[in-house]
C-alpha cells in the first residue's frame, strides 16, 4: 500500500511543481525574450521534481509518477501487472490532485492564469502540426524512458540515479517546452485538460498515446541492446 | 558546542547568500523580464547554500540551518530535545549575522536596497491572498523536509544528500519566490522582517506559523508511510 | 554489434536535442538578450545530453558520440583501430538521424528554421576570423577530452564521469556559442553542414580538423602527465 | 613535477573559460537585463571549471588552481612550504596564459573587448565601495575555502568533491559578479590587471590581499571547530 501513497504523492509533487512553475512564469513575464527565460525555470522544475521524488519516495515506489515510466519498467520484466495498475491510478489521481492544490493557488492571486496544459497546432507555441507533435512525444519519452531503463538497471548507479533521470527530464522540456509543452508523461497531461477542457480536452487523446508508445520503444530498445539486467 | 557553532555559520551562509543574490539582483535589473531572470538565480542560489554548508559543517551538524528542519528531524525521532533548542537558537543568530552583514553591504553600494522580505498580498510580486500564502508555505515546506527525511534515512544515499537537498531547495523557490518570496524557514524570514519592520515585521508570522506546520506532516507522513529507518 | 547500435542512437541524441534546442530558440527568441539567454539553454541542452546518453548506453560503448573522443580514447591505448573505425561510422550515421528527425520537426512548424550549424567570419556570432575559431576549437576539445580521459581513468569516479563529462560540455558551450556555435565534435558539425550546403559545408572542414587536433593533443598530454591509469 | 603542470594547465583553464564567457557575454548582450543573464552563464562557467579542473587533473595536484586555496590547505596542514611556494607560481603563470589565450580570441574578433577584471568603486555594477568590496571579497573566499576544506576532509566525500567545489564557486559568483566581479584568487585577478593596466592594475592589490585574508579565516575555523580530518 505504502508503494501507491507514495506514487501518489510524487506525482502530486511533479505535477504542482512542474505545471506550477510554467504558470507562475505567465503571471510574471511578458514577451518573446520573457517566455524564453521561462522554459529554462520550467525545465528545471520538473527535472527537479524528479530528483526530490526520487529521494523522498524512491526508496519505497521508485519514484515512476509516470504512466508511460511504469509501462516501460513493466515491459522491462520489473514489475508485475497488478503492480502496473495500481501505480498507473495513484499517479492519475496524484496528478489530479496536483492540479487541484495549483488551481487553488490560482484562484488565490489576482494575476496567475492557466494550468500548464499541452498543446499542438496553434496551441503550440511555435505551431507545430499534429503530426510533429506526435513524433516529438514519442521520441522525447523513447529517450527519458530508455535513460531510466539503462540508469537503474546497474546497482553502480542507483544511488545517483534521481539526478541523472531529472537532469534528463529537463534536456526533455528545453527542446519540448516550445513545441509542445512537453508531456511525456499521461498522467501530467490529462489532469490540466480535465481542468480547463476546450481545446486542451480535446488534444489530451495524443499525449496519452505518444508517450506510451515511446515508452514501449524503449523498452524493447533496451531489452535488445542494452540490457545488463542481472535478473 | 561545534554543531552550535556549524549551525550559526551555515544560517548565517543561507541568508547572506539566499537572500543576498535577491538584493544584488535588485540592483542590476528592471523591468518584467529582468526580475523573472532574477528567479533562476536567486533560486539556483538559495538551493547552492545548501550543497555548501552541507559539506562544509554536514559532518558537524548536520546542517540543519533552518528551525523548520529542526523540527522535521526532532519529531522523526532523530534528535532530542535539548538539540533542537540549541539548533534553533543557533540558527535564528546565525540568521541575524547573515542579514547583518548583508546590511553593511548594501550601506556599502550607492544602488542597493532592500534585504530579501517575504510577504503576501500587496507583498506578493502575483498578489497571493494570506489564505494561499499559508497554503504554498505550508506545502512547499511539507515537500522540502519530506526528501531530507528521506534522503538522509539511507546510509546509501547519504553523501549525496546536500546535493539533493540543495537541488530540492532550488525547485521550491522556483515557484515559490513569485508567490511569497519562499520562506519554508523561519529563521530565514525572521531576520529582515526584524531589520526592516513595518509590513515585512506584521506579516512574518505566516513565515514562521506554516513551515513549522509543513515539516510537522511531513515528519508524521515519513514516519508513517516511507520509513526506512534503521533506527 | 551492440556498441555501434549504442553509439548511434547516442549521437542521434546529441545531436536532435543540441543543436534541436538550438533551433527551436530561434523559433521563440528575437534580439541581443534573447540570444544571449538561448546560450544558457543551448549549452545545458549538450551537456545534459551527455548525462543521459552516459547511463543510458554509457554501460555499452562509453558514450563517445563524439570522433574526436573516440580519437582521444583510441590515442591513449584505451580503444583499438576497428573499434575506432567502427565507433566513427556508427557515429556519423547517428548525426545524420538526428539532423534528419530535426529537419522533420522543423518543417512540420510554421516557425521554425536552421538546423544549428557551426561558423566563422560573418557566420561567427561575434564575427570571429577562421585563425580565432581553429584556435578555440583545439582548445575547447584538448580541455573536453582531457576532463574525458582524466575522469574515466579510475575506477572511484567512474560512477558519475558522465555526470562531469556532460557539465564540461556545458562549460565549452557557454564560451563557444557566441564564438563558434560549439562544434568540439566533428559528427555533430557535418550532418547539419551537409544538409544546408553553402557557407557552412564549405567551412566545416575546420570543425573538423581543429577537434580532431585537440583530441590528439589532449590524447598525448593525458599520457605524459596526468595518467593514473591501472592498464 | 607533474603536479605544477597540473596547477599551470587548471588554472589557464579556469582563467580561459571563466573570464572568458564574461567576455563573450559583453559581445552579446546589451541593457541591464542583458547583463544579469550574463551573471548565470559567468557564474556557471566559473564554477564548471572546478568541475572539469577537479576530474582533469585533481587526482594529481588537487586542482587547488587558486593560491587562497593553496594558502587554506598549506594553513590546514596539508601541503608543505615547497609545494605552496611551486603550485603559486605555477598558478601565476597559468593565469596569464589564459588571459594571453583569452586576449588572441579578443583580437580575432570584430566585437569582443575587456579581459574580465575586478574592480571597486566605480568599477563596481553596483557601486559597492572599497570597504565593502574588502568585506565581500574576504567573506566569499572565507566561505569557499570552508567548503574545500570540509569537503576534503572526509574519504566518503571525495569522489563528489569536484561537483560541490564548483556548486560553490557558482553561489560566490552569483553574488559576487554585481559586487567586484568576483575574484576570490588573487592570480584569477592578478592577470587581467597586468593586461589592461589603469585602474584594474591599481585595484588588484585588494582581489589579493581579501582573498587571502579569507582563506587564512577560513583555515583556522576549520580546524578549530570543523575539523574531523585523520591526520
Amino acid at each position: 500500500m505504502n508503494k501507491y501513497v507514495a506514487e501518489f504523492i510524487g506525482t502530486m509533487i511533479l505535477v504542482f511543481f512542474g505545471t506550477g512553475t510554467a504558470v507562475v512564469t505567465s503571471g510574471l513575464t511578458a514577451g518573446i525574450a520573457g517566455s524564453f527565460v521561462g522554459v529554462m525555470a520550467i525545465a528545471l522544475a520538473f527535472g527537479l521534481t524528479i530528483v526530490a521524488g526520487a529521494y523522498a519516495i524512491g526508496h519505497i515506489s521508485g519514484c515512476h509518477v509516470n504512466p508511460a515510466v511504469s509501462l516501460g519498467v513493466f515491459m522491462a520484466g520489473r514489475m508485475d501487472a497488478k503492480d502496473f495498475g495500481g501505480y498507473v491510478i495513484a499517479q492519475i489521481i496524484g496528478a489530479f490532485a496536483g492540479t487541484g492544490l495549483l488551481q487553488f493557488i490560482v484562484s488565490s492571486s489576482n494575476t496567475l492564469k492557466g494550468l500548464g496544459a499541452n498543446g499542438y497546432g496553434t496551441a503550440s507555441a511555435v505551431g507545430l502540426n499534429m503530426g510533429g507533435a506526435f513524433v516529438v512525444e514519442t521520441f522525447l519519452t523513447f529517450v527519458f524512458v530508455l535513460v531510466i531503463l539503462g540508469v537503474t538497471s546497474s546497482e553502480k548507479t542507483s544511488s545517483i540515479a534521481g539526478i541523472v533521470i531529472g537532469a534528463t527530464l529537463t534536456m526533455v522540456h528545453l527542446i519540448g517546452i516550445p513545441l509542445t509543452g512537453t508531456s511525456v508523461n499521461p498522467a501530467r497531461s490529462l489532469s490540466p485538460a480535465v481542468f480547463l477542457g476546450g481545446e486542451a480536452l480535446s488534444q489530451v487523446w495524443l499525449f496519452i498515446v505518444a508517450p506510451l508508445v515511446g515508452a514501449a520503444i524503449a523498452a524493447i530498445v533496451h531489452r535488445g541492446w542494452f540490457s545488463n539486467d542481472e535478473d
